[in-house]
């Protein structure tokens, strides 16, 4: 598959963006029409530019509001268009993209606009140049792909063609399988978007809220799919309009893209091998073999079994050792080489790590998965363009396949075993006594604080590298703002990953604010609750108002709500089950929390997070 | 009337939120529900607050998904309304918004419904509680106030009446005439939001977009005029869900919201005085007397007819003399008492404060604006909290009239003169030999950078105090993002203040990349340019691709394209007329432009500022 990105999905200038888009690997690009007219870059410049970082330039976009439009403006826009096949011809570029009209046409009839677009193919022609044509979700007259097509069809000019957008077929529900029908040679180009489902207008929605594939909720994969049936073999070039990726990193923002593209080339294939057509023919696997465009493919990994691992990192760990000492974590000693600790509860492991930069808070350092085979994960991530970490090890100890996810957070991939054990523990505490089985726990969820321009980024890395599933997002109401929360988790939720967006006011104040946490599950939480309370705990205080409140909707048995209040534990219910919790005092920007799952209670206590956000508020701000 | 504001308006805890509203100067408040959940201070705690503060506690809110339900469900909500009109009594409170439901309601039966309402009205009545039923805007069954109305008339009790809320109201777009039809003794509340106008879906748009009156697009003055007529006389409170303002700084938001109430009592009272029903009345003016509820009235403005001066200021101040010298503007002096420089290009005057902050960089300091009378227009401003600016003066100097607008520009209200001279002028130069009259020139508009916390106040402060109209927004493409532009006006264009709020990274980054600037119109800018070229001045360079596009653009004639190019002068042209501008290059945050508008021409030159923002960006990168 031939990747390709518009210029205008990133930050910069056009010299930046190209570079950007080299280093990330992408093969080619559309030039927005915006960055060429800025750019002190000449024409001549920018083509040998491209030619220097191995760049196609495969699209010149867009050609504006063309088509249906009265004999003077067809005479303007053919003299306009003129003097931008020229520009092309400089270039070197031989493809343009030409969109409905949206705002001058004036004249709803097929004859005339295909004897315009006649008119343009014949110019195109003597430059050179092919036309893209592509129905825009809010033309004016013409807003469907088929609409489009019928109008190439109609021409029926080498020199004329159409332009396939995901999004202006998706966002308008149209039914994608006849794309399959198109005859390959007139799909002159093709751009993929994705974007969450929103209801709002469209151009709105266009303009500021597409993401990269598998960063929204648009099946791409099927939309491929028809476009691979058809035959076609050019470029599948990103065109997303998106706010925060225009305010971002160019590099890293064209990184996010360029493994959009790769996770999409995987699903597409994967979508060609599932669907009925190949299954009939029996072709399995090996049936994408049959079309023209060859899609590569990539590692394969099953959803992570479990959480290895949690590792926490400070200059000064005292606090950490404090807390995890009263929650009821066992000291299991320290590590055989590094400055670590290991502290268990059952098959929850959270790892101390003393190594931080002098004067650094607790903070989460790495989350430790369970995987298949570490290797084969690792390839893949890799293969997805996430940065490798690498660890010193000594001989004999384990080496963890480690790459940094895209808010720093180290992930580790781990063998899984049966059993939930971990060999890699016996690097710890060498001749250490263990203490006697304590209550078992397991590493419930973890909630990582996402700064604002990776939190798209995030969701997508998850979802390819480590094959967690995005849940519907929610927004929790805190003192500084609403708190945009997603939850990415596995089919049997053995892990749940919590990605909460802060406000941008928290965003830009210390860190300290930018809070994360760890929850670990037990069977009997009143029971951990009334222990940690006697080893000292400092519980996070919950107000009195929240049990009336409590009481008020759930008609609680009075000694229950007496327990929760006097433990300052948190309650929620719905029709799968129960759920209790409680957290800790935060530490530099940690903080933990114990759960109890009753029945097949599946959630995170959402109606809770408020108070938890308030109390943490006021805690912070009355220091 | 009775000023209010729903505690969900603003960011923090229940305490600082209600000590921010009595410093705003409320006369009470809604208690939302979650503030008092996840506060640490008790009902009766929060009641002595209140007192203490010396506000009412007007409405508690909200009480979601009563009616409509099945016997089991209504049980269940009867234990737990009774709960909360306990808390009430301890709170002190009367009055609770029941919403209707959205969520759990199953049947769709308005005698159901009303059977329903009867109950709870005669258990509330028991404890002594008023429930205002609202219909939301995505009621399940019941979405429309009318509805609303009418099954509080089905049960025709005295604890139960309705609560208007505007944004239910307009979103849907519901006619508003009907509410004067209403029994005022059963409107039990009034609550007011604005929105602009945006086409998503309800929910949504109300969850996060509501700001205050003044700040959107809704009719709030016909809605206010019609509740008035109705006779209603109780608390018109603001409920505005906004994602900005729930992040904002707690004090500033309350006085914003109480600034918006104020000016839209005034606007109340004049859309009650130019309808019909009183204007045939013959009632003119104090034709509002006729109602119950009193509406205060502001000290009259007229739009300002002119800006007065600019001021820019800086440490050192050689770059912006030297600037102004090439732009072609005179050295009239410096003050007799300050150490300020007045430098004019006939009625342009703009003057160079050099009592900066050490090391400051040239900024935008003040604007002056030509009003009728500066104490009226002073007064009316400190009416609408404004907060005053003092600047020392000696005898015999004129005073300024001062006030600080939301980013903190200082905005001086000057006598304006029939001439559009200005008698301070004489304070400054004194013994100087004045140059010959120099070309004219006039301050065309001033584009200032809003921080993003307090763009929608900066609306509603030039709107109110300065009567300047706000136009439709634009969002401009820039190389770190889109800048989000609003043109305030007056009706004449004599005023132009466009208010751009920059991409988060830009705010967030050093104030040198947030750039300002100061335009000055004259008759020949082809002149104007040439002079500035030939005193050296250092233009802001425009890209040859610029120049390209526009003659494919507008076919222009090959002469005056090679001079626009020779000059880096930019072009638009519109059905109305012709633009040329150029702009100099950035000191500090400030740069200045030169414009000539050509027949009618009522713009800025649009379709160039992402020329601008992209050369600037380049300019500022290479550096």
């Amino acid at each position: 598959m031939r990747t390709g990105i518009a210029t205008v999905c990133l930050s910069g200038t056009l010299k930046e963006k190209m570079q950007a888009c080299a280093i990330a690997g992408f093969d080619g690009i559309e030039i927005f029409e915006q960055d060429l007219v800025t750019s002190p870059h000449s024409p001549e410049d920018v083509r040998k530019m491209a030619a220097d970082l191995g760049l196609g330039l495969d699209l010149y976009q867009p050609f504006r509001d063309f088509d249906g439009v009265t004999p003077d403006l067809l005479k303007a826009n053919l003299r306009r268009a003129d003097a931008k096949f020229k520009l092309m011809s400089r270039l070197g570029m031989d493809t343009i993209l030409v969109c409905s009209n949206v705002a001058t046409a004036t004249i709803d009839d097929d004859e005339l606009r295909a004897s315009q677009l006649a008119e343009l193919a014949g110019l195109a022609g003597d430059h050179g140049v092919k036309v893209a044509y592509e129905a825009l979700a809010w033309g004016k007259y013409v807003n469907d792909y088929e609409h489009a097509y019928r109008l190439v069809e109609m021409v029926d000019h080498p020199n004329l063609g159409t332009c396939l957008d995901s999004f202006h077929i998706l966002s308008r529900d149209w039914d994608t399988a006849p794309i399959e029908d198109i005859n390959a040679e007139k799909i002159f180009f093709v751009q993929v978007a994705d974007a969450p489902k929103l209801s709002m207008d469209v151009l709105s929605w266009s303009r500021h809220y597409r993401v990269f594939p598998g960063e929204g909720q648009f099946e791409l994969a099927k939309f491929m799919g028809h476009v691979v049936r058809a035959g076609y073999t050019g470029p599948v070039s990103l065109e997303v309009f998106n706010d925060v990726f225009r305010q971002s990193d160019t590099e890293r923002t064209a990184v996010d893209a360029m493994r959009s593209l790769i996770w999409l080339e995987e699903q597409s294939a994967k979508w060609l091998a599932s669907t009925s057509t190949d299954a009939a023919a029996g072709n399995g696997s090996g049936s994408r073999r049959r079309y023209p465009m060859e899609l590569a493919t990539l590692p394969k990994v099953n959803e992570p079994a479990g959480f290895n691992f949690a590792e926490v990192k400070a200059d000064d760990t005292a606090q950490l050792e404090k807390l995890l000492g009263q929650l009821g974590f066992g000291f299991e000693g320290r590590h055989r080489t590094k400055d670590v600790q290991l502290w268990t509860m059952g098959q929850a492991r959270v790892i101390i790590n003393e190594q931080a930069a002098s004067h650094s808070e607790p903070a989460i350092a790495a989350l430790g998965f369970d995987v298949d085979s570490p290797v084969i994960a690792s390839a893949r991530a890799q293969q997805l363009k996430a940065p490798v970490v690498a660890r010193k090890v000594q001989a004999d100890e384990e080496v963890f396949q480690g790459i940094s996810a895209p808010d720093s957070t180290e992930i580790f991939l781990c063998q899984g075993s049966p059993d939930g054990t971990a060999a890699w523990t016996h690097e710890f505490g060498e001749g250490l006594e263990r203490s006697a089985a304590p209550q078992n726990a397991v590493i419930d969820h973890v909630n990582l604080a996402q700064p604002w321009q990776h939190f798209d980024e995030a969701v997508l890395f998850y979802t390819s590298a480590l094959a967690l599933e995005p849940q519907p997002f929610a927004e929790v109401p805190s003192p500084s703002g609403l708190v945009r929360s997603q939850v990415m988790e596995t089919s049997n939720g053995a892990v749940r990953l919590v990605l909460n967006l802060a406000p941008a006011q928290q965003a830009q104040a210390a860190r300290k604010t930018y809070q994360e946490h760890i929850a670990f599950a037990v069977d009997d939480l009143v029971a951990t609750a009334r222990d940690a309370r006697d080893r000292g705990l400092e519980f996070l205080q919950i107000p009195a108002n929240y049990y009336e409140d409590l009481d008020a909707r759930f008609d609680l048995e009075p000694g229950f709500l007496a327990t929760l209040k006097e433990l300052n534990l948190l309650y929620d219910r719905d029709a799968n089950g129960e759920f209790l919790h409680f957290y800790t005092a935060t530490v530099g920007s940690v903080f933990f929390e114990m759960v109890e799952r009753r029945g097949n209670y599946d959630g995170y206590g959402a109606p809770n997070a408020p108070v938890r956000h308030a109390v943490q508020y006021d805690s912070l701000h009355r220091v």
